[in-house]
């Protein structure tokens, strides 16, 4: 009978789905609260001070999510009918229903990711900017926005030197430059560099504690002082503030000294690609957590893996695993029996 | 020496300042979680589930602000420039920063409190609406916007026939009518009431655990069904959805349990406005935990006040106090004496 | 037989209705034109610059109505959220169907009319900016509209001194000031002052050639070079930019030297006005070219009349004359007849 | 002395620079006129009736513009966040400053030519528009947005039975349908078919009279009689409601009859595109009065150009002329011997 059992599920869908742990429950609850409103929680003021100084920034605000803090850098950085650059599947044009067009006013241009995966070359930057210097009834392109790692992209990490390259040509343009790093953190782990050598030149930078560094609610978005200034009353327009946010703030300042353990699931990730193209399945090496998979029908695969109790997620037209604390090695050793027993 | 040490500030700025105790922050470290933007955090639903019964309504949307909650409303109702009416001073118009113009798109026509504090008469209502059945190049009005308690009117109540009245009013008109309830748990104790009552009719109707109640963080909007599927979409807009909320939420449902306990609030401010007047203060009635105080000059009494350890806020041209969980009735007392000896 | 033929219809619904005449065909019909986009339409240059010239500003821009006018001014002039002040029923929060909300993002405060019709005392001005001066979470106040003449308040002036106190109380604040002057013309001609003299201090004003001047098509915007500069991309941004406007610029430049004419309009609006009061009426002085009859019943006495063959509209809770070009002394005799006969 | 005399200009830059001619003004000084706002005027309305008849459509609405006819056809179809579909540098995406992003509040994605100039395959519709059946938390597409002609493809026509695989395949996937007709003259012409023929199965089409036609102003939106309702109040609150339109609408009336004219200008394109490829030029085949030539460098051949007195624009990294009614085959000839004498 025990063999008909419902097997545990092994979740790979997003590592947004992390629960937090003891350490962050105890933190949350002998956290010090104030007003963050009215007043400055201080808490939430200690995160936003170890915030900035990781992100290499002159200061940070905590926000209840990350696409709160793109949408609060776009918004800043963006007048009414402004054109900004992203690649193509980027967080900010697919994940956020659109509010860098209805709220931020902005009308993207889609970079394809011809420098490799995730990246746009600097001269694509140079074309597609070039616009720019047209008459006043032509739209005006003030923003690159890049992605580290990128989401739709397998996770992939644009390396300094390619970063540097990006701000550079966006500077000779005239543009800002936001850096959507809701994943910056495994770029950082991966490449063994602080996370502050992956946003040289940008004016904003956002990132997230809620994926997989594991905290229930939060993320930052960063950048000068007076721009910091300004994003506190766009987060207060949006609903964004809240009071004693400090209790959450708590749980983000114990993920942040979580970076250096997110190679465990990169080592997983890997692992886990490894076990698939030896099933014979069409994945590409992942760079830092996440393991892209082509199959020929989305849909299909989704419901044949679920039957399986593994939860994966569609993304840009393949299936994402995503690798997290609460998926461990044996957890994927278990997936892949899993799949190589269905398949027989 | 002992006689120079500061005073301890008494804070009567705002109910939101207060802070989660020992049982919100036990039930903050043991609440069940999930990803609530994938799946369903298990404790936000538990609270939604709640809150919705406790206001009487189909189903209920939890939030990070009564801000974000009063703004996916009037998103979800309001057409590109539609017309909605509230009366001045309304939170919707003045403490939201524009964002029911720019975000939600509303035209606002302000109603005068000519029924009472706070209240607009439902002959108000008719005379306001009635453009809308103009051409089709007039102002469409949709919407009429109640506040219960009224935050700048005192923390006046609309009770619950009067209340019935601008809500019938506002039907005869063909509008919408949301409540922004933020302090709606105030209402309900003065008048011994269930919260549902005072919720008779309204399509909408948002409430705060993070005022009066003490919860860290969060609100509900509520409504039916189809107008929470709608609202769960514009909260991700905003950037307000969060994923383990259940951490908060675990606090909210605490604060549920409390809105009782608030007629000790009430009672606080009704020995402050009496000590007051005793002392020559020109004070209304309070109707629950808020006390106007009329000053020649509202600058100068802040400041007095402050350099007495007494912390106040502006609010529509007078001084406000707000009594709350972290203000006992010695506070009350000890503040009384030393606006008192301050005099002589 | 006779006495059944329908009788010719009196319009005095708006001076909007006024239809181009002869002189202006011509002009219309000969107009020198260019692609007012890409090159600049020297009709349309020519307008712009005597507009500018005649309303005491430093540059002028065509627009296709006085509503796209006015939304452009309060879309160049107001950031997300900000919040602007105008008299209760001024055109930009009644008759622009809430395009400063939703296009401009502006928040309005409304101002009583406590200086007299259509003017809000200088205190009222301070008292309602005064909040700019608020924390970070404070709605900001940075601009005055105001309406010279202002139809809603029956075509009142604001007289020179008066605009100054008003002008000066906006600076002392730190408000731009923008001047809705559809009807500016007429406020000239009444006080026998050239335009540019109600324009003293102001940012921006609009101005309209379709209402009493009689031209078919326009309106400008006019400011400084550089706001003119803002503007056009404003106005191309709204579908406002049109190729060979000099067409319409024409006949524009044809109303510009009609502005003495407009007295006859006062003098028939003044005749109505004392015909209608020796009838019984309850009717305010008018200052310029509108009537506002107070009724106890609006719809009643508007359908009353259009079967007299007399149009109105309603304004502000009144029946509105408007009295035009269009309409001779001997039709305001005529009506007043009309009127006269039905009573009996 | 008389060679050095300035040659005459060749104004290659748009079709919009078309100048109404003598029998243009003419209906234009003798148009029937009213207020085409409170009142319909009759000359507006005849236009309106003749070009949805033309288009093949229920209703139409005049606009000022092709932007705001384009603009209005958006704002009525997307609602906020909404992701809309439209093809590489199709005018929506460039040429209306944002606005399809800040007015409508529609997110783009961007579809190349994959089918041809100017056309998308109707399968990368389908792939494009599949993100909408997913949760409540991903983008919904609403809206796919043709150009027919293409304008940044050189004037490329799609077919009427590509035209009906696409909305086939728009259809399939729930998505609306609006074509930029703005030169849809210029198929039909090409074709030999009426414009009925190409707008089979959209929900709206705009197109203009004021390019290849002639008229110095004016557009059309075309849709079902509720789509026309929705879209005179759009028209409204952006201002586009003017009051004596007919004096343009007699313009483009004549306009509406000139249709089959265009051919001319077909023809002049191909001899033009002859010419040059004659003088080694890299230029595609013409469809209709579009010539792109593929240049080394912008900039510097603009400026050559210019200084043989011919003037152009650049367009999608090309350099783009333009034939129309005010450029003649003489014009043609002259030009191209121009261009071969500064050669040598």
């Amino acid at each position: 009978m025990t063999s008909e059992a419902t097997p545990a599920l092994l979740d790979f869908r997003s590592d947004t789905i992390t629960r937090p742990d003891e350490q962050m429950r105890v933190a949350m609850a002998r956290a010090e609260v104030g007003d963050n409103v009215i007043d400055v929680d201080p808490t939430v003021r200690e995160l936003e001070r170890r915030a900035a100084e990781t992100l290499g920034m002159d200061a940070a605000l905590w926000t209840p999510s990350g696409t709160m803090a793109n949408l609060i850098a776009l918004s800043v950085h963006l007048g009414r009918g402004d054109r900004f650059l992203a690649t193509r599947n980027a967080h900010v044009l697919t994940n956020e229903l659109g509010s860098a067009a209805w709220l931020a006013g902005g009308m993207p241009d889609v970079l394809e990711h011809d420098a490799g995966p995730g990246r746009p070359t600097p001269r694509a930057v140079h074309v597609a900017a070039g616009t720019r210097s047209g008459p006043y009834y032509a739209l005006r392109t003030t923003l690159l926005c890049l992605e580290n790692t990128h989401n739709a992209a397998g996770g992939a990490i644009t390396p300094p030197d390619e970063h540097a390259l990006l701000v550079s040509a966006a500077r000779d343009e005239g543009l800002l430059v936001h850096l959507d790093g809701a994943r910056l953190w495994n770029a950082a782990a991966a490449l063994g560099l602080p996370p502050a050598a992956l946003t040289v030149g940008v004016d904003t930078v956002s990132a997230c504690f809620s994926k997989g560094l594991g905290a229930p609610v939060g993320s930052v978005v960063a950048g000068s002082e007076e721009f910091v200034e300004q994003a506190r009353r766009m987060r207060q327009m949006l609903g964004g503030g809240v009071r004693q946010g400090g209790v959450l703030a708590a749980a983000c300042l114990v993920a942040l000294d979580r970076v250096g353990e997110l190679t465990r699931d990169h080592a997983n990730a890997k692992a886990l690609a490894d076990g698939l193209r030896d099933l014979g399945w069409d994945v590409s090496e992942p760079q830092t957590n996440i393991v892209l998979a082509a199959v020929p029908d989305v849909r299909l695969t989704l419901e044949s893996l679920r039957s399986l109790g593994i939860l994966t997620l569609p993304m840009a037209g393949k299936v994402r695993f995503v690798l997290h604390r609460d998926v461990s090695a044996d957890d994927v050793a278990e997936a892949l029996d899993r799949i190589k027993a269905s398949a027989k």
